[in-house]
């Protein structure tokens, strides 16, 4: 892999690609072009190519990409050529539904455990898991060595939550929570906001 | 505002703009920079300014942004200086969460109906709302004049559920299920995929 700054804006763009290349395999198709990804996730087949490009030669003038390589490479680009373990804090309808989400697997991701701190919760069986109390959070994450969490806590607790996360290693949070969390600039903070993409869409209503 | 067509990445930063600067007003702060407005959002000061001056003159020189004058400009931009009715279709963990979740109406949006197709949600109550029978959809829909919905059915009806709420009048869907939706290009569709946003940060661990 390249060792100059890749821009961010072009890492964000590569689990797009990903995703759509992984559902072009499922569908049996084995090679494709920059025109047809483009067209499958509405980017440009010039803007794609240079993103990919960026990382070495991985398609062939003519020939197009071969999927499953692409795929591979991509993936150890993303570092999703592994399974990483994700902690869960809040075990509210959100933390429900992301426990039971089929999607993570296959995509570079298994949570193992999560946590709330209410009485009610503690204790709980979602599918295969018990909800543990927010306050083993620091010693289960150190133990397991889990560097990824998803915060689905209320607002007003989660700052609070995400810097005992950071505390006990992790590096890489999913914010669940409407609010910016403030976190040193090594830890890798992304946020899941409904709001926007809904903004989005009504301009072009 | 112009009619010449402004690129789609360009919207999809406003919203992004916009919540920076309702928070910062939240805050009681009257004035920004694109500077500082480019440290909170992480994009640069120069595309903050290059994107907002596509819809006209809306800082000055020196003193840079009025926010609640931006708020105001980018809200009418967005077509959320009103509040859209928004249906949720799949009455699980997911749209149990969508219901009360309390980040949608300062945003421009209120949930006013919900729907399931299962015997054992319809007729339950999420919040103050009754879980509805998906087979009223497309008269609830209809009748309502509802043209934004979320759906959180799982992957395998989801393209159905979608055809039903486009034959209703929907043109805008946030899409919780992991599939791609294959719609008609005048319906906007947005995607909420969690694994997309974790593979953007393991990239950096």
């Amino acid at each position: 892999m390249n060792s100059k700054k890749i821009p961010d804006i072009i890492i964000g763009r590569l689990p797009i690609y990903l995703r759509a290349l992984q559902r072009m395999k499922e569908e049996g198709i084995q090679t494709t072009s920059s025109q047809e990804l483009g067209r499958q996730v509405g980017i440009s087949a010039a803007q794609i190519r240079k993103d990919i490009s960026q990382f070495g030669e991985f398609g062939k003038q003519g020939t197009g990409y071969n999927i499953s390589f692409l795929i591979e490479k991509l993936s150890e680009i993303l570092k999703v050529d592994r399974v990483w373990e994700v902690a869960v804090v809040g075990a509210g309808d959100m933390g429900h539904a992301l426990v039971n989400y089929q999607g993570f697997l296959h995509r570079g991701f298994r949570i193992t455990m999560i946590f709330d701190n209410h009485p009610s919760k503690i204790g709980q069986k979602i599918g295969d898991f018990v909800v543990q109390d927010v306050a083993r959070l620091g010693e289960a994450i150190r133990e397991a060595g889990v560097k990824v969490a998803m915060i689905t806590v209320p607002a007003s607790v989660a700052q609070e939550v995400a810097d005992q996360l950071v505390q006990a290693g992790v590096k890489a949070i999913l914010n669940y929570a409407p609010i910016k969390l403030k976190l040193s600039p090594d830890v890798q903070v992304q946020y899941i906001d409904p709001s926007r993409h809904l903004q989005r869409m009504t301009y072009y209503l």
